[in-house]
């Protein structure tokens, strides 16, 4: 099968000099996939000509006259900028012309777009965003990191659903272990919705771990991490800042003086090696999950790289056919979800009792 | 002034070996301070013995028959256990025996014993946890870290003048910037409770910075962070579980092979340069800030040195009467404490109209 993948190209702090030569690098590592680069022709042909790549005869281009710039509100960009390269590229996947897009661009907007061409699976209140971190033990799949600042215990619920359906098909775990953050292992810590969350996700068929602390994130206790979108997108952004620090502050010792300079030659390679092992880059590409459709953000200062990992991630996502297994799982679920549809206390209530 | 600190000599994973030999050492390089150590008469007593201090002649020994348990609910050690060397520490405090106390046990039992036993300061809802976290600038302080799950825009009003006034005391500050932790720094970001402490914070008269980011905490971007308690647990328990994480990955990358092992030797000076600049220890010692009297919970694991810097951050809060100083503060503010106490929702109602 053939995967057409549709590229925001105008998207990101860059734009078409990141996206498009991205692109055509993964193109030629990926021979069955062919991409549909959107956005200002005149720009987009430019950026093809001076990459010059074979790959160039599986890329074609779609005009977008329009850009949604990073700081735009989402309501504005949807309904504003009916031509924007990332209205474009989300349409393309809704026409089948492609079947997945990937953009650079502002994540509320790209949430706002996607939801409203794609619309979202069937038993999902709110698409999440949910992202591969890396752990001591390899990675953990963690969402919502920023969609949603207010969720209900089901909504929560879904996350897990979702996450466990991204764990199983994208890291090959049969049942993924759930993690619900917490302020502490006990039952008796928490949130009202935390509460309620882990009573809905005891009786979920889920292979749900428990409650976990911050520190259990990097540690890989679970497979799958489920928290608000305010509370991930915190967690993630602290991370960044966090390793942002140690790496300068680990550059500042190393350079500090001529003797250490020359000293650091000798451990150069021991700390490119390291330096690798924790690239940021290499874990780009969050997924907008629970859409009637493959809709991967890149970071928005992703260099070719690290376009091309969230590039990977929206391959992967199309072989592995995630929507449709979300919505198998979901179908499977003790609790239906057209029930929880129509009445979302019901879960909570019912789990109250128990 | 003497400074007189009580310590709970059981608290912590480690008890007396750790507690009793790090507050002879505090007592060492600090003159005018002396220490009541609280706990099993015996236990204290052999510790005395074996760590042989000339400060010892500053120390006295408080008998307390009973331990709170590191993972006993909060309510039954305050209730049940009268005669735990925590409530005994703590106690000294409230008769003004000591200036201060010190434990690196639970820390729910603390804080629902310090709580009890010496009140909150007027204008003060409910205290927080409060900490210096390392930045790329020098240190801030943040709270609250997990006193407090939901918090009202008041009480998050009641932390920044808190931190303010932490910092200012602490760190010199004349007027602390104030960082509200959301998920963008728009005003439109984050939820109700956020943005309605952003109105209140504008017209407070402490110096509102606005809304911050997780990466700022680390950036250094304010003096000051205000968050609830489960945001700001998440992200400091996820801070712990990242830099846990990036210390093995440095290690295991050092120590891979034995030519590995030969080039870290020539870089081991600027690896515990590193190291030291980056050791947790030197920031132990959480503020239970809002109280009537002085409170520092060291962390559970902390070890002697971990221990000595909470024993050190007790002491120069006693020095900088940082009770005195929020307490003036809180009067000082346009919108007066009483008033505010007796009818929590106006100053959101006055907030939201401009």
């Amino acid at each position: 099968m053939r995967v057409t993948i549709a590229v925001d190209a105008m998207g990101g702090d860059h734009g078409p000099p990141v996206t498009v030569a991205s692109s055509l690098r993964f193109l030629e590592e990926t021979p069955d996939a062919s991409i549909v680069l959107v956005g200002r022709e005149d720009e987009v042909r430019k950026a093809l000509r001076s990459a010059s790549s074979p790959a160039v005869d599986r890329v074609t281009v779609q005009p977008a006259t329009e850009i949604v710039a990073m700081n735009e509100p989402p309501a504005d960009a949807l309904r504003r900028k009916k031509d924007s390269s990332m209205r474009v590229a989300v349409n393309l996947v809704k026409s089948g012309q492609a079947q997945a897009c990937v953009s650079a661009g502002n994540t509320g907007a790209l949430m706002a777009i996607s939801r409203f061409v794609l619309k979202t699976l069937p038993g999902i209140d709110r698409p999440a965003i949910a992202s591969q971190l890396p752990t001591r033990k390899g990675v953990t799949t963690a969402l919502d990191l920023g969609a949603n600042v207010n969720c209900t215990p089901e909504q929560l619920l879904q996350f897990a659903v979702m996450g466990s359906a991204l764990a199983a098909a994208v890291d090959g775990i049969e049942r993924p272990s759930i993690g619900l953050l917490n302020i502490g292992e006990e039952d008796i810590k928490g949130n009202e919705v935390v509460k309620q969350t882990a009573e809905l996700l005891k009786t979920s068929g889920l292979n749900f771990y428990g409650n976990i602390e911050g520190t259990d994130i990097y540690k890989g206790t679970t497979d799958v991490v489920v928290c608000d979108g305010f509370v991930g997108n915190v967690a993630l952004k602290t991370s960044e800042g966090l390793a942002m620090m140690l790496a300068d502050f680990l550059r500042e010792e190393f350079t500090r003086s001529l003797l250490r300079k020359i000293l650091a030659l000798f451990s150069l390679p021991i700390l490119r090696a390291f330096k690798r092992r924790v690239d940021p880059r290499r874990y780009n590409g969050a997924t907008l999950i629970g859409l009637k459709g493959i809709v991967v953000k890149s970071h928005g200062g992703a260099d070719k790289l690290a376009f091309r990992y969230a590039l990977k991630k929206a391959y992967v996502e199309v072989t592995q056919r995630i929507p449709e297994r979300i919505e198998q799982r979901i179908a499977s679920m003790p609790m239906a979800a057209p029930a929880a549809a129509a009445n979302p206390r019901a879960g909570a209530v019912d789990a109250e009792a128990h």
